[in-house]
């Protein structure tokens, strides 16, 4: 980290944050210039308050060096970190697709639509049991019975299954679920993401759709510092001044992550897009883009879906999909 | 609610969905064009999913008139709400002003801080226990503990608090808090949304900073249909593609909302700019704008405060700054 | 179009505005309900202005179902416009690749540049001779001078050449050149887009880096309305809250422009992402999304550039993209 | 300016460097650290290519402490720019108001709102002549004929008029035209800011709509750079993701110029918001906040404005607003 002290500042003010730095484990570098004095730390400035620093009055400015995030960092951690969900891998070369509902919404739709993808080639299972709704009138999720019903179609399929995650409340009911999600809305939910930083599952966590790479790479951290390093990584899309998408899929977020961290980073093309057509398209470009998997909306029939129907493919699309997807990894290997 | 049929769609399917709205209580109004078929619905819309009938292959798009938020529009309720705090009125023509610092930090600071702030016109006392920061090696704030040097200082100053819950869990420690406030990153956390729905306690409820108006009221939306009516609304700022201060203040949005709901709407400057000496300009604009109130962090020292620093005023600012404000409420009266 | 009339709006105040539609050769379908009246617009209305409507009164909303831009849409030309370059095609699927360097700086840096890029499997030859740059103080360009130096690297290696123009009064001496380009800061300068469409000469239009899909397909339309349909749009990234890449690049706004459109759409990663190492990735994930080609910056020594540098390749870098982009070309036709 | 190199960096590279900036006339304070060496440049740095040294291998990041504008920054100006149009004076504590229709329409149109305006307390007269306008299709304004109007209104009033200018072509027909306004889609239009500097004429410079404030003054640089010192800047709101108004006003950057640029800073709270009823307290909050003026869409009759009729005001509601404007500036002052 490099701080820039204020022009004028008095030797002795700048001789007290430096003895402040020290008792911290800090070795520090100082520079007299003409206009600023700069600073040089030496050490692990990962847990060093940014804001406590920024806050002396003396302070123009600061820069770190070293990443904020230290567990989630490729810098300490070169090799792809590889996820496994029961025998299913995710990372390090380890592309996986899982697909689903967006809502799990009876027996028979679920069951159907678990064989199907199961079928075309999915590797785990989706389905929203607690689902998020920008109304208190939109229909809530199935909640415990849902999960129940998700339990049962693994058991049928065998596949993995992904469900998301709203009250940490709620937790037990997710003893048995394979990969817990995190949804956009509480990638800040700072609270959540440590009491799942406790469990030894898989979490699977969305970026907000107004976060930064470095604040999703921080959330992450939440989790890691708790001791579970199995974080998979999702970019399902931001919020920009474009209205024709529900959203704007930043695929270029997805390469920048692959370079600063050794998560597996999956997209939700479903989501990002808001449209079916866009799916494969978006599909397509992720997996030339170097994205380590998918996570796709699948419902037998779209047209009377609970939530989110125009986004979602039928099973046969997304056969379709499923081996376009491996002739583009296969260009990129 | 119109909705806007697709080109070519059969007559029968038109018949299908006009019988499944009628199911629903609503009136529908046929129009046949050469181009479109458009329904128009007559009745209670408000509880309609929207997703549910875009979702339907043969519609093209849906426009509400109505509003989607009915406990929180002012189309229902044309008189201004008047949410009381323990005696303090907010609203309706009340401008209140809470203050305070950032974090509890200690009891000397609190008590400290908290008596000035009453001493130069603050009307309730702010200060943060549970702190959602970004990272989690930052100060997390006090916790329980700080929650009670806040009831401390309330029985000392008369001055009702405002403090930010992060986890529902936490809601037994805030039970003789005057005013719970949600965060803006909490916006959406529609699961402690439900739950302080159920209180009989005034609510503070952040603007997520890259939430909608709409959303913004859809949320309120959240704690009045559990039954709490008193929601005070707060801009504080949303992201945008500026960088030079933290947030971008959004005092538009002030007078939108003034019109488009009933509640009491609140500006926050300090966080909206980050940076101490905007805060006094955007309190006298935030005030010109038609804001209901101001929610200040004051700091007896803020060069080491231990989070947002350069954001708080010292107690005599405040002071300044109170002056200010009335002179404009009284100019724009 | 379908005009939304105010609640409470009388008849009289209703048939004058049908009355004025009917005047534009515009018939009208109006259904009086209970809470608002509608007319549905048949005819031609893609000349008429919004905004007029808009300002009535009377008017609560309108919505387009047509198009604003007809000589774009693909709704009337259901077939892809094949632009020629000199012999070299662009869309309908003709993947093509514009490289060279930001800047032309030199005779030795151009021509070296342009063999080695046409070795390496470029169709056209780009470089700067008129720069935008944010300051005044910056390499402005080297102006017509570097419009003869392009011109003489055409005459070697035969590429056809583009360059962007930033003043009118400097068409004269893009007599020669291939491809004008506009760039995005100009993409709503409409008095340079007039005179662009009164050319005979393609012209490649870079996306405005704030500027909405509707907003490319309109200025497009400026073009095409003068006359010239050879229009090759270029997505190059827009501008949203993250900072961590210069721009984010909006890949599913190139799917959805494949959709509204039938002119050319391709995609500039050096200046949308602005660095190097991210260039071949969205260069992949381009093709893969449907892409018609690719805009790439080419230097023989990045590190010298008088400007962009950090986003260039070097000539062996783009050898290897050009044959990994083939690869993806043949996954996903 | 300070500049990191690149950890591992050869000594003989980073002399290299040195060696360069030395010749460019700069003094160079070298720093070898553990992790970085770090190079601090004395001298005038404004007209240093920033990109030139990102754009070298081995420069990690650079970080200016000098802002990049000279010519509008404060820092060598600190006293407040009087800007003179005509006799009206505009910042160091004037306050002025531009008042006028969006577009000239005709000679009665004109006449009567400008007489209206000036009764009611407006300082100068704006209508738009040349329109810039989304859709090729949409009234393009009366060009010629619309400044000669203006003139005209001029005359008879003794207001100084403000008209927008779209290509260098037309500067002839501006030559009496006392402001020479730069639209929000020209602001980066470097050609016309370049023959715009060297007028001796005040120059109306708006933001664009997605230009952070340091390019906004970047853009004043190029008319200052040239020799013309006579900016006025004008907040006309940006674009972001909040769809329910036009645009986002942005207040606080109002705050910030002041603060960096002793240049006056106006606010267009007609175009930010898009909607007459939330012109008055935009206009109020801007005075509060510290702007130097205003201009405002007036229009004898909005309802049948050909151009963006929506936001203006009628003449009487202008008047009501111009003398709640001075009871805010006086309780400010």
């Amino acid at each position: 980290m490099v701080i820039i002290v204020k022009h004028r500042t008095g030797e002795a003010q700048v001789d007290n944050l430096v003895k402040w730095l020290e008792d911290k484990n800090l070795r520090v570098q100082k520079t007299v210039g003409e206009f600023q004095t700069i600073l040089g730390l030496i050490g692990d400035t990962s847990k060093l308050d940014e804001d406590v620093i920024r806050s002396m009055g003396i302070v123009e400015d600061l820069r770190r060096i070293q990443k904020p995030y230290k567990n989630a960092s490729r810098d300490f951690h070169p090799d792809d970190t590889i996820v496994d969900v029961n025998g299913v891998k995710v990372g390090g070369g380890n592309f996986a697709i899982i697909a689903g509902p967006c809502s799990v919404e009876s027996e028979e739709q679920l069951s159907f639509t678990a064989e199907q993808v199961k079928e075309f080639g999915a590797d785990m299972l989706r389905g929203g049991a607690f689902k998020p709704r920008t109304s208190p009138y939109s229909f809530q999720g199935m909640g415990e019975e849902g999960i129940q019903l998700l339990l049962k179609a693994k058991e049928v399929t065998g596949l993995p299954i992904v469900t998301e995650i709203m009250d940490p409340e709620h937790l037990p009911l997710f003893k048995n679920v394979d990969v817990i999600q995190v949804g956009a809305r509480n990638m800040q939910n700072f609270e959540l993401l440590k009491k799942l930083g406790k469990l030894n599952k898989p979490i699977l966590l969305k970026r907000g759709f107004s976060s930064t790479i470095e604040e999703f790479l921080m959330s992450a951290e939440y989790i890691m510092a708790g001791g579970n390093g199995n974080v998979i990584l999702c970019e399902r899309g931001i919020r920009t001044f474009e209205t024709y998408t529900r959203n704007t899929l930043d695929l270029l977020a997805v390469s920048v992550l692959k370079q600063l961290t050794h998560l597996p980073v999956i997209v939700d093309p479903s989501h990002a897009t808001g449209i079916a057509q866009y799916v494969a398209p978006m599909s397509l470009a992720s997996a030339a883009a170097g994205a380590d998997g998918l996570i796709i909306e699948v419902h037998h029939d779209p047209a009377h879906a609970l939530c989110d129907g125009p986004q979602s493919l039928t099973p046969l699309q997304f056969k379709e999909l499923r081996g376009k997807v491996d002739k583009v990894l296969a260009a990129v290997k």
